[in-house]
C-alpha cells in the first residue's frame, strides 16, 4: 500500500476508535460514516481529493500501520532498546552506514512495509541512549513519566507563544519556573524564568540580560555604544561560555578564563586577579558565571566566595548549573550549590540529572521583567493587546524564539508523577551509585583515579592494561609526571578502548584529555535503577576490553 | 496505585512484551524472569530500591498505565482532537483555568488514577492545533508519517552533536539538507546547513554567519572592533530579524526597515536609499534579509531586484522563508521566490507549510565551512580528534547549541513516505485551497478583502456585520479612508469575533492591524485535508458569529 503519491487511493488517514462511533439509527450512521470520512481527510495532510466512503479499507490499513509503528517503536526502542541483554548500539562506519541505509529522498512515495522496514533499522542502528549502560553524556535513561509527557505534548503538537493557543503550557512553564526558583532559594515568586533550547542558549540569555541589565542601551543602540565588556568563567567551564559570547558579539577574547584548582573548582584568588587584570586594561568586568557540576570532573565552584566578590565589584553572578543543578533536589546535596540564591540567574537542565526527556532546559533570573524588557519585540501580529484575556499570560515574546517546542509538559508530569520527594530519592540514589562505582575502582588493580573525591555524579578514571600497569598508584603518579613513554602509551588505551566498545556495543563511556592529562575515561551516572551489581559488570567490562592492549 | 515516592512497592517500570521472553527450560525462565526484573528497574529511572520478581504485579500496573495514556492520547488528542464534530478549543480565562486545573506541583507521589485524570483534562483543555479548523498561525494539522517520526524520535532520545551518539541523526541531516539546498537552486552539494530551534533563531544564523563573512575577527574580538554594521529588511519582514540583531549585539537601530508596497513586497527602490543613507551616517551595510512569505499578508519580496542591489553593494543577501520555503518543492508555485537561488543564506521550516511537526527549522547557506568557522569551539571533551570514525560527521560544533533535540527524523520520514511528489501535491492542494477561500469571499456580502490577489496562503479581510455593512466595496474603501467613527467601530469588530469563535470553540483565525488599517483577520491555510465544503463552513462561521454585532 503506497504511502501516498499522485494516482493512489490511499489518503493519510487513520480511523478514528469504534467506540467514538457508536449509532444508534441508520441516519446517524451514515451522518457519522460521512463525518468519519471527513474527520480522517482533514485530521492528516493528505494529498487526495477526498475519499469517498468506498475507500474506507486503505483508511483502515493506514491506522493498521499507524498502530504498527507504534508497538515496533514501544518494543524495539523502548522496551528491548533499555534491557540489559541487549547491545547499546550497534556501530556501523559512516561509510558503511550509507551502504546499508538508503537515506535518499526519492520523487515517488514509499510503500508501508518499505517504511515499517525504514523504522526498524533506524531503531536497530540508533544508539539507545536509554539503555542503562549508556553512561557516556549528561543524559540517559528514559522516565516512563516523561515519556508520556513527551508523547503527549507531541500529539498536541503546541506552540509556547500565546496563551490563546497553548493555556495550560503557559501556566505550567509558570508554576514550574516559580518552583525551580523557590528551590534555588529565591525568595517566593521573585524573578522570572523561561524553557530554552539547551544550555548554552540559556547561558546565552544570562550575557544577554547581564548586559541589558547594566546598559540597557545595547537593546538599541547595540555593544559598540557601551565600553569593553568582559566576562569571566573557569577554563573547566562549558565551552558554550564563549561561543555563545562570541554569538552575541563580545567575543572570545572577552572571555576571561580563571584557573582552576587540581580538584577542578574555580580558583576564586585567581578571579580577583583576573578582574583587576580586565580593569587595567581598560575592560569593564560585568559578568561571572559559576559552574556547578562541570562538563568533566563534575566540580562546584565556591559560589559564596565568588558571590562576594561579584558583590564588591557589582558584576552579575550567574550560576551555569545545567548538570548540577538536579543536586538542589536534594537535602542531602544541595549544599553543593551552596550560595547559590545569591546568583542572578542560572541555567539548570531537568533533561540531565533529572532525566527528562530530550530537551528540557531553563534559564532563571532574579530580576522580574529583566527578560521581557532585554528582548521583546512587541509584534502586533502576535502580541495584540486588545485580547479578551489578560495579555500578561502571553509570555512568548521574552523569548528570542519566536515559535517555540513546549518543553514543559513532559516534566512537569514527571514532577506531578514522582512528587518533589520521588526526584529527591532519584538524585540521592544516582549519587549512591556513583560514590560506589568510585569505591569499587579505588581499590581494584588496573584503576587509577584522576580526580579523588568527586562531587558529582561524574568519575573520572584512567584503565591500566596488563602491559602498562603499575604496581601501585605511587608508581602511576609518578610515571604520569615523569614517563614520557608511559604517558604517550596511556593515552592511546582510552581511545583503544572506546573503540572495541563501540563496535562490540557493549556500552558507552566517554574518553577526554583535561589540562596536561592523557587521555582518561569520564563514566556519568543519571540513571536511577542501576544497582551495585551493574557497577560490578561496568568495572569488569573495562577489564575485558582493556585486557590484550 | 501511586506513580512513586518514597515507601512504595511500585517502581516506574513497564512490563516487556511478552513475545520477547519466550523461553523453553526453568533454568532459562528464572535467569529471564531476573533479567526482566533489571531490565525494567534499569529502563526507567526509579527512586526505589530494586523490586523483586515478587513485585512483578506492580509492574504490571506499570505498563497498564504506559498503555493507558498513549491510547487516551491517541484517541482525544489525534483522533477525536482533529475531528470536525468536536471543537478546536474549550476556552477558559487564565484564573478559571487554574482554578480547575490543579497546577501545583506536591511534595508527594500522584496515584496513576490521579495521572490519567489528568491527562485527559491536560487535552481537554489544550488546543487542537491540529484541528481542521485551527487557521489561527503559520502551523498547523498532524501528518501521520511526522507524527510517526517525532514519536520515534521520543523512544530513542538522541542528543544530535556526535556519530558516536546520533549516527542515522547525522547522516539524516546531512541528506535532508543537501536535498533542500538543490531545491533552492545552488547546484549540488554546495554549502552548508543545519537544523535550528525555529525561524528566529535560524535568521541569527544568517546575521551571525555574514558578519563573520565579512569580518572574522569579530569571532575573537567583538562587534567593537568593527565598523557599525547596518542590516535591511522589510517593515512587513518578521519580527526577528530586529531581536536577533539586538541579540547579537548590533541594536535595533541598526535594522534598517525598507518600505513595502501596498501589496507588502519590498520596495526595492528604497532599499538602494536606505543604504545611501546608511553609508552616509558611517554605516557598514553588510546584509539584506529579504521575506518570501510574509507573516501577515504572505507577501514574496522581489528576490531578483533585490539580489542586484547586495551584488552591486557587495552585500550578503539572506531570504528569511521560514513560511514561503515550502512553495520551492511546487513547479508550479516555487516561482515565487525566482531569484533564491542567488541567496547567500535562506532560513525555511518545514513545520510550516509542509506540516512537520514542531519544531522543523533549517538554516541553509551557501559558503561551505562557513558555519563551523563562526561557530565552532572545538571542545575537547565531546569534539575528541582521535576517533577512531571520520570526526567530519561529528557536526555538532557548527551550531550554537550543544545538546539538541533530533528535529530531521520527522521530517525525512515524512519525505520517504510521501516523496518529493507527494510534498509538491500538498503544496498545490493548500494555495488551491486558499485561492477558494479568496474566490469565495470576494463577492460574498460583508467580506472586505485587505489585500487583493494574495500571493500565498493567507488570505486577509475584513468581516462587516450587518450594523456597519456597505453596500459595495467602492464605499467600503471610500469610508475606510474618510470615515473616523466607521473605522472605529470596524477596529472594534475582529477582536469581538475572536472572542466568540474561541469561547464557543469552533474555529481560531487570528487578526491584526497592519500599517494604519485597522483590525482584520488573517486566515492560514496549511492542511492539504482541508476541501470546498470547509471553506463555506469558516465563511458561514465569520457570518454567524458576527451576525449580532
Amino acid at each position: 500500500m503506497p504511502a501516498n503519491g499522485q494516482g493512489n487511493v490511499a489518503t493519510d488517514e487513520v480511523e478514528v476508535y469504534s467506540d467514538t462511533l457508536g449509532s444508534s439509527s441508520d441516519e446517524e450512521t451514515a451522518y457519522l460514516k460521512q463525518s468519519l470520512n471527513r474527520t480522517f481527510t482533514a485530521c492528516f495532510a493528505s494529498n487526495e481529493k477526498q475519499s469517498t466512503f468506498e475507500s474506507l479499507p486503505s483508511r483502515r490499513d493506514h491506522e493498521t500501520f499507524f498502530r504498527e509503528c507504534i508497538e515496533i517503536l514501544l518494543k524495539e526502542a523502548v522496551f528491548e532498546g533499555t534491557s540489559r541483554r541487549n547491545k547499546v548500539l550497534n556501530f556501523q562506519q559512516p561509510e558503511k552506514l550509507m551502504e546499508i541505509f538508503d537515506f535518499k529522498l526519492q520523487n515517488d512515495p514509499s510503500t508501508h512495509s518499505e517504511l515499517v522496514k525504514k523504522l526498524k533499522d533506524i531503531i536497530k542502528y540508533s544508539v539507545k541512549t536509554g539503555h542503562p549502560y549508556f553512561v557516556n553524556q549528561l543524559f540517559s535513561s528514559v522516565d516512563p513519566y516523561g515519556f508520556v509527557g513527551q508523547l503527549l505534548t507531541d500529539a498536541l503538537n503546541p506552540s509556547a507563544y500565546t496563551y490563546e493557543v497553548a493555556p495550560l503550557i503557559i501556566l505550567m512553564e509558570e508554576t514550574v519556573l516559580k518552583e525551580m526558583r523557590e528551590i534555588v532559594g529565591w525568595t517566593s515568586g521573585e524573578g522570572d524564568g523561561i524553557f530554552c533550547p539547551g544550555g548554552s542558549i540559556a547561558n546565552g540569555y544570562a550575557i544577554s540580560c547581564a548586559r541589558h541589565y547594566y546598559f540597557p542601551d545595547v537593546k538599541a543602540k547595540g555593544l559598540r555604544s557601551l565600553p569593553n565588556l568582559i566576562l569571566f568563567t573557569s577554563e573547566d567551564a562549558h565551552y558554550s561560555i564563549k561561543k555563545l559570547a562570541s554569538f552575541l558579539g563580545l567575543g572570545t577574547e572577552n572571555v576571561y578564563l580563571v584557573n582552576t584548582e587540581a580538584n577542578g573548582k574555580m580558583d576564586a584568588g585567581h578571579l580577583e586577579e583576573l578582574i583587576g587584570a580586565a580593569i587595567k586594561n581598560d575592560g569593564k568586568p560585568f559578568l561571572v558565571s559559576a559552574t556547578a557540576g562541570t562538563t568533566v570532573i563534575g566540580a562546584f565552584d565556591p559560589i559564596d566566595k565568588i558571590a562576594d566578590i561579584c558583590q564588591k565589584h557589582k558584576l552579575w553572578l550567574h550560576v551555569d548549573a545545567a548538570w548540577g543543578g538536579g543536586a538542589l533536589m536534594s537535602k542531602k546535596h544541595r549544599t553543593l550549590l551552596k550560595g547559590i540564591e545569591r546568583a542572578d540567574s542560572v541555567t539548570w537542565n531537568p533533561h540531565k540529572l533529572l532525566t527528562a526527556p530530550q530537551q528540557c532546559s531553563t534559564f532563571l533570573v532574579r530580576h522580574k521583567n529583566l527578560l521581557a524588557d532585554a528582548h521583546s519585540a512587541n509584534a502586533s501580529y502576535l502580541f495584540q493587546k486588545d485580547k479578551f484575556y489578560d495579555t500578561q499570560y502571553d509570555t512568548g515574546d521574552k523569548h528570542i524564539q519566536c515559535g517555540r517546542k513546549a518543553d514543559v509538559l513532559k516534566f512537569w508530569f514527571m514532577w506531578k508523577a514522582k512528587g518533589t520527594k520521588g526526584l529527591e530519592s532519584h538524585v540521592d540514589k544516582v549519587f549512591e551509585t556513583a560514590r560506589y562505582f568510585y569505591e569499587t575502582i579505588k581499590t581494584r588493580p588496573g584503576f587509577e583515579i584522576v580526580v579523588p573525591e568527586p562531587e558529582c555524579t561524574n568519575i573520572c578514571f584512567w584503565y591500566l592494561p596488563e602491559s602498562i600497569r603499575t604496581s601501585s598508584s605511587e608508581e602511576f603518579c609518578q610515571k604520569l609526571t615523569s614517563d614520557k613513554e608511559f604517558r604517550e602509551k596511556l593515552h592511546l588505551v582510552a581511545p583503544k578502548i572506546k573503540e572495541k566498545m563501540m563496535k562490540e556495543g557493549t556500552m558507552m563511556v566517554t574518553y577526554q584529555t583535561h589540562k596536561d592529562k592523557p587521555n582518561f575515561f569520564r563514566i556519568v551516572f543519571q540513571n536511577s535503577g542501576l544497582d551495585k551489581n551493574d557497577m560490578l559488570h561496568l568495572v569488569q567490562e573495562f577489564e575485558r576490553l582493556g585486557q590484550d592492549l
